[in-house]
């Protein structure tokens, strides 16, 4: 058997190397970076493959029409090329420059217009005359440009020719699905969305973590099992949810990764239920992790926690960032680049999954098999043999768990309760349980 | 059947102009207030005569001596002429000029006293010489007078003669009741007292705004029945509670008035459980209403809510006043007069309870109908089509309402959780049940 | 019948005086000091004996090698004379002088050692040189001697002669227990070490106060019993819980008493579950002594709280004490003498168990007998006959008990909920009580 052999998450904690993590993920960032996705199309099935290399996911695929829950998987949109061109031929936007310049689920058009026309169906950004906005128009049933407001301006001639040459026709949905087995069924969700062209921080960084971290924990010995989805925003996280009804209810946490590899401290955002599990053991780890962050509560706007969320799954999933998302200048404009993440930030984003994995694989609950007084530790060599002076930490961690561990409290709430970082106390737990002190009553 | 042709609430609500209610208020305030009140007798009587003008209500009647729950009816009370005069008959003191002159329930006596005697029954504000204070004694089996400190120091003559022409008889114990009905039986007890004399914000205050607020919903199309209350102070309230044990079984929520025509910021007494669905809405109504207000516990020291609130009923009523008693220097003196209460005062009070009655109104549960994921709301166009940008208040409300109607939250828990104000929430859910998303779970 | 002649504990009070009760522990304090007790042996047997001149309390004795939880009762040990000499025969280190100077269950020995050998058995606190430290060694198989740090720096010879004549061999674990019989079998436990050499703060202090309160309590009409433990702590809790498991059912509250006559404010740890009644009358009366006071959540390591609150009997057992173990200088050391407690601080402390005895034995919950509207307290005399006035607070405790006495809220909630002093809240109860409006709910 194979387990004895596999490192533990705690193991391997001790020896990454979040710098070195941390470029290798900004190299994937910089690898996907040029592809245009949208929510369907060749872009998400390029990038899946490119992950590939990474991790060994699996491209699920459902065919355009398929209703899933209150939804239909849309027609497949790809697109060659898109330009704006005066009558006299001099092109002034360029999809080749850069993706974001169309308006994804353009419909096609090839035509001579009206200045007036063009502009309505421009977007541009005032406030910052040199980026370009990123916008989509996935049911819309129409088309647009989004150029930098500086161009808006520039535009005085009568007539302009204007160029989409996309596909809007029957195809499918593409996703992304990895599962690492661990010794129970008991699941961990980890998704992100994918759906996203040239935008770095939302949401290159989260995908190229969760691919990474995909890798680490394939080759540990795990407790639990953990679920990568690399999905379409909304309707790739419904259409997963459509299919998955047996994984859901194996779900014992969640997160959603989005937004990891820029400046900011760490945002989590809660659970619709607020309080579960997941959710504490989060805040925990943010909270001894020595840096800044922010903790906020559940709203049903946001990510594909929206759907996880929703009263009919309800599910413990939260979502962790950096920065979040509107509340950063650069989101979801061209200002989205490679400038803007770091290979630090990714790895620090990095070190801190392998914090939280640690805090899920560890959090059980014990009975004190010894409940009454307390148990002789000296003679077990657990615990200082001259009285009169005060404990060290580690020996309170043992008195703390075998005085609270009587099936009602968790790691996680004896770690909380005597203000300890969770893994003083599991590792206490651990020793009291090699001493036959302890006994876990849950699996 | 007239439900279709009847105003709601909210759109009364929208039309009503608190200025011309305050005035109808004033003057309705200034009607009564020549008339001696106290918990029984004539003067109760010919106030709910005049009520009668504008709302047609019930003047119930209880004999003298019936038992109610462990008090008994006590006798009527009637006073023709009271007066302390000099003994050359030179009138000091006479109950025409003011009806506070002379201490409620006081026993009939024609005699001429020492000095030393009368002062024992003479009562007075040293701090407010020119005030006269409100006393009663209505199980004192006494008598006395109240009268300005300033007058009390000039009383230096050896013998005075004091006459108090009262009746005191087996009768009647009268107050005044009016349900308007709603579409259901469940319902809201409005609240206020009507046996105090000429003291205007305690209580003409809130009679004419309950007289008022219970003509206009007689007109609406209402979910929940209104029943109002003009009840002498605690044991009409006590009477209308021992012999009305059903209608109390389908109370939802329910409001004492009092002290609602000064300047002071509102309040808002809870009620004995301290977080009835009556005391969430009014402290969120309140929350949002823009205007000074306080909140504070239970205390069985008050008004009726001490009876209504009593252990063998704890019913969910709360207070509503600006100041409260004993708070302000004119409680319970001649200076609670016509210049304390203003129009003004008197129609932002009736804004707030039409913001009130609205909120109970509306406050309902829900099941989102499809629960799994979020709905397509664009299809339904109920949310903008184009992607990318930051959703209007009014979206997340719908985005809110669906989330969270899963049978557990009400509109208020809603509101309170998403920081909105209940009417945009309400209105979100009524869009959602007209697209069939949501269904009520309660009546 | 006794029970009427007797005092309650409101009535003794009212005429305890603390000043004298003071002077009275400070001679107990006093006359213990010189003793040199530890866990087991003769020391710890004759304080027993002199605490039962005050009170008639039982030796009880446990054989060595007796198992009681997962502990085995240790050898007894005992000492005759010890000291450090240097090789001419001078005297440096005398057992006679201090009882400190020896770990407590040193191992016996007479031999001539180098200095470095003599050195690594010393115990000394460079912070304060002039002090002995106070350091055992239960189960270490070892000898130390505890020294100012003054006499450390002058050890240069290069051998010096110890002796330590100790005996360590099968005998007894004895402590005192003493029960106050009162009206139910319900029990508060009161208990305190006795372990601890010349040390007064910790812990004559509290060994005196709880056989003062046993005294006292002994003479009165109580409703609880009262059982004092006097423990060897540890080992001694220990063994009291493994012989009376039929004690412990009938557990109300429990007090660890420790370092009660030191100059610091009173300090209140809370059992292991936080709020139990014990901690809330504790924290009520504290709240309500006006004396600088904190309160502490409980944590695994201190006093016999450990034992009391270990998972398996989990009791709701507090600690009393003044200035917290490990928290002042003079903790553990020769400083911990005579002259660092003082009668007025123990005087204040006994005033304060008596406050928490009268609310243990005053907590109750009753039924209000007429739940519906107010009863009629004037026709009782207990209300003032004139209206118009606010009400005196005795008035209000008699509203706050009629309105919270369902059954569901006890005396305690009710002087919460009222913010008053529970004696006032008492009162009212015995009022409402002799008028039939009241009835216990309890025993």
């Amino acid at each position: 058997m194979s387990i004895a052999t596999e490192r533990t998450i705690s193991e391997t904690r001790s020896v990454v190397r979040p710098d070195v993590v941390g470029e290798q993920a900004y190299g994937i960032v910089r690898d996907l970076y040029p592809i245009c996705r949208s929510i369907t199309g060749a872009g998400v099935r390029e990038s899946l493959r490119q992950l590939q290399g990474i991790v060994p996911l699996t491209i699920q695929q459902v065919a355009s029409g398929t209703p899933v829950l209150d939804w239909h998987i849309p027609d497949e949109w790809n697109i060659a090329e898109a330009w704006i061109q005066t009558t006299d031929g001099t092109r002034l936007v360029d999809f080749r420059n850069h993706n974001l310049h169309v308006v994804g689920y353009s419909q096609p058009i090839r035509k001579r217009i009206p200045r007036d026309e063009l502009l309505r169906h421009l977007h541009s950004l005032p406030e910052h005359p040199d980026w370009i906005p990123y916008r989509t128009g996935y049911y819309a049933h129409s088309w647009g440009f989004c150029v930098p407001h500086a161009l808006v301006e520039q535009l005085t001639a009568p007539e302009y020719d204007v160029c989409i040459d996309a596909t809007l026709a029957p195809g499918q949905l593409n996703y992304g699905e990895y599962l690492v087995r661990g010794r129970t069924d008991n699941e961990v969700l980890i998704s992100c969305h994918v759906c996203h062209p040239s935008l770095c921080n939302d949401n290159l960084s989260a995908i190229a973590l969760a691919a990474l971290l995909a890798r680490e924990l394939s080759a540990l010995d795990l407790r639990l099992s953990y679920r990568f989805l690399f999905v379409p925003g909304t309707i790739g996280a419904i259409a997963w949810l459509a299919q998955n009804e047996s994984a859901v209810r194996r779900l014992r946490h969640g997160l959603v990764l989005t937004c990891l590899g820029d400046a900011g401290g760490f945002t989590y955002k809660r659970s619709r239920r607020g309080a579960t599990t997941t959710d504490r053991l989060v805040e925990h780890v943010l909270a001894h992790a020595g840096e800044p962050f922010s903790v906020r509560d559940f709203t049903p706007y946001g990510y594909d926690e929206r759907q996880y969320c929703s009263p009919g799954f309800d599910l413990p999933v939260g979502r962790l960032s950096r920065s979040c998302h509107g509340e950063f200048p650069e989101y979801h404009t061209s200002a989205d680049n490679l400038d803007f993440v770091t290979a630090d930030a990714l790895g620090g984003a990095y070190a801190l999954l392998l914090q939280i994995v640690e805090a899920f694989e560890s959090n059980r609950s014990y009975y004190n098999l010894l409940p009454k007084g307390e148990p002789q530790l000296g003679r077990r060599g657990l615990f200082g043999a001259v009285g009169g002076t005060d404990r060290a930490a580690h020996e309170l961690a043992l008195l703390w768990v075998l005085n609270q561990s009587d099936g009602q409290h968790s790691l996680l709430d004896i770690a909380v309760r005597a203000d300890l970082p969770l893994p003083v106390v599991t590792a206490a737990a651990r020793l009291l349980e090699q001493q036959l002190l302890l006994a876990p009553c849950d699996c």
